[in-house]
Order: structure tokens, then sequence, then C-alpha cells
């Protein structure tokens, strides 16, 4: 209630990306601080981010669908791979996620948001339809095309192979006490592949 | 302060095993609510485990010590393995991890305990000394034992097959929206094993 003069300050201005990003940025500063998606509030997001609880209210409806949106500012869409070698694509796509997992703020984020999966599904189920999907579906089809083409046993288990690549990186930076090798994308994939690859 | 009668009431008591555990599973629950280490209080452990807090004092002269204890207590040591095949031992250890994955209070601290580790430094190193360390060592005595006897490959990169082998369950038991399959560690150690046994 505190923050009506903020509301009313901002009242009538256009609804802005600044704003937006800065809620956004305000959501996961709080998040990262160590704070649960329960004890969250939309006045300390409109107090940190220095805008009115009415201009967040006028984005997202409600705290989980602003919660979702923050978590799934930290993993962005992929952009393309160049989809000439299977191998090359995998790397480039671990070297993403490899690249992400170095920032401190994401990783404590991102832990705290699957620790609160049991107590907030429906947060949980949204991330993952919007960030999480996405990325399953662009690194099935680099597989899938390489069972088609030969680079891979065409007999090859798919989510399985998807859990060995992902699953390595995920273990390599979550127990990291140090930088991680730059070539550890490269790395991952070359050993993994002599499995993958036809016999 | 408010646990001082209880203090009072449990003095002169002999050390138990049972408010040992009483206290462990106190501190556990309390985690497990979602309660950070920093928001976890002696007070609040005392009053849920039915002790004083001179019964706490008395076994861990600090908050962060039985974290530590609390945690390594979900990760027990690992019964020795069989010794015969290095696949079947591979597929015994990576059961022991599954079995433990399936409680969603013990998933939640842990998550809970990484997303906080670089807040409480001490607490992840002990922890990982004391739980994490011993499994390492048993993991890559299987794999070395292996690239002795043939089983597996001599130029092994023993981190990276513990990163693939440990990652890959822990990617299955985090994304995991259902039951696992029942033979999930024997499915994870032979797809693995295609790369890792000699060509």
């Amino acid at each position: 209630m505190q923050q009506t003069d903020g509301a009313v300050r901002t009242a009538g201005r256009p609804r802005s990306e600044k704003a937006e990003k800065a809620i956004i940025e305000a959501a996961l500063d709080i998040l990262g601080e160590g704070s649960g998606v329960s004890e969250l509030s939309i006045e300390a997001i409109a107090a940190r981010a220095g805008v009115g609880k009415t201009t967040i209210y006028r984005r997202w409806s409600n705290k989980e669908d602003l919660v979702v949106d923050a978590l799934a500012s930290l993993k962005p869409p992929i952009a393309p791979l160049k989809g000439v070698s299977v191998r090359d694509d995998l790397v480039a796509y671990l070297q993403v996620v490899q690249s992400e997992s170095v920032h401190v703020r994401t990783r404590c984020i991102m832990n705290i948001a699957m620790s609160q999966s049991d107590k907030h599904p429906r947060v949980a189920e949204r991330f993952h339809e919007i960030a999480i999907k996405p990325r399953q579906e662009l690194l099935s089809a680099v597989l899938e095309r390489g069972m088609a083409n030969g680079e891979l046993r065409a007999d090859l288990d798919v989510p399985m192979a998807m859990a060995i690549l992902s699953g390595t990186m995920m273990w390599r930076t979550k127990w990291a006490d140090g930088p991680l090798p730059a070539d550890l994308a490269e790395r991952i994939v070359d050993e993994v592949l002599l499995g993958f690859r036809p016999r």
C-alpha cells in the first residue's frame, strides 16, 4: 500500500520496455538474494524497480506470471545453430548453456526456482513450457538429424542422449570450484559422441 | 531465550543418539520448508526437536556444523560394492543415488543447500568433504579398476566419465514429472558404457 504514490506517479505513462526490464531485474535481484517465491511480494519488486504496483499489475496479473517471465529471461531462446555438423551444433548448444552457468546469480536463482517446484507447480510448469521445452526441441532435432544422416547411431535413445549431454554440463558447472575449461563443451561432446556414433 | 526452560529440563541428561536424531530431523524439516541457512535458528530447531538449546550446543558449537551434519545424513556412506563387474558396480552405485532422489524433501533440501553455497561456503565445503568426496572416491575407484582390467578403455577421462554418470542421473531425477523407470540406473550405465568400453 505504501506504493500507491508510486502507482499514481506512473499512471498514464505508456507501458514501456524499460519499466518492464526494471521490474524483471528487480524480481531476479530479490530471488537471487534468497527469497522464495512465496515471500516475494509485488510491493518489494515495485519498490526495488522504482515503479508503482499499478505498473506491474498492468503487465502481469499475478506474481507467478511475473516470476515465470523473470526466470525465462535467464534462459532466452538459443540462436539458430549452423546445421552443418551434428558435433559442431552440439558444441555450440552446450557452449550457450556453459556461458549462462558462469553467472553465480543465475545458478542461484535457478536453484531456488527448482527447489520450489513442488510449492509452486504452476511456475515450474510455465517456465518449462516457455524456456526449457524449446531448448529440448532444438537439441532433439539435432540428434534426430544425426541419426537420419548417419552421423549418429540409428538406434540412439534420444531422451537418454539429451540427459547425458545436458546432465554432464550441469554436473560440471554445479560442482565447479574454479573457472571452467574454455573447451569444456567440446570435451563433453567428443567424449559422449564416442558412444553415440555408429559402431 | 524462550527455550531456557527446555534447556534446564534436559540439563544433565546424557548425550543421547535419540536427541541427536531429533535435532537433525528438526533442522532438515525447517530447511525443507524453504528456510535458508541464514534464517535457520538454533531456537527454532530446539523448539521443533523438543529439546533445549543447551542440548544442541553440547553437540554442535555452531549452526553451520549442525547444518553440515544434517545435510550429510541425507547422503550416508554407500555400502561396499560387490567388486566383480564394473557394469554391475556402476548400476548399484546409481541405484543408490536414484533411490535417494525419490524423496522430494531430500531434493528440495539439497537444492536449497546448493543455492546457498556462495553465502555459506564453509557449509558447502564441509558437506563436500564429509558426504560427497567419499562417494566420488568410490566411483573413481570402480572406473579405474575397469581401466586396469580391460573392462573400460585405458584412456578413459575419469573425471569426465564420473560427470557423465552422475550428471545423467541428476538430470533425469531433476526433471522427472512422474515415477522414474525402475531400471533407470541400468539403462544409463548400459548407454554410457557404449562409449566407455574398449573399441
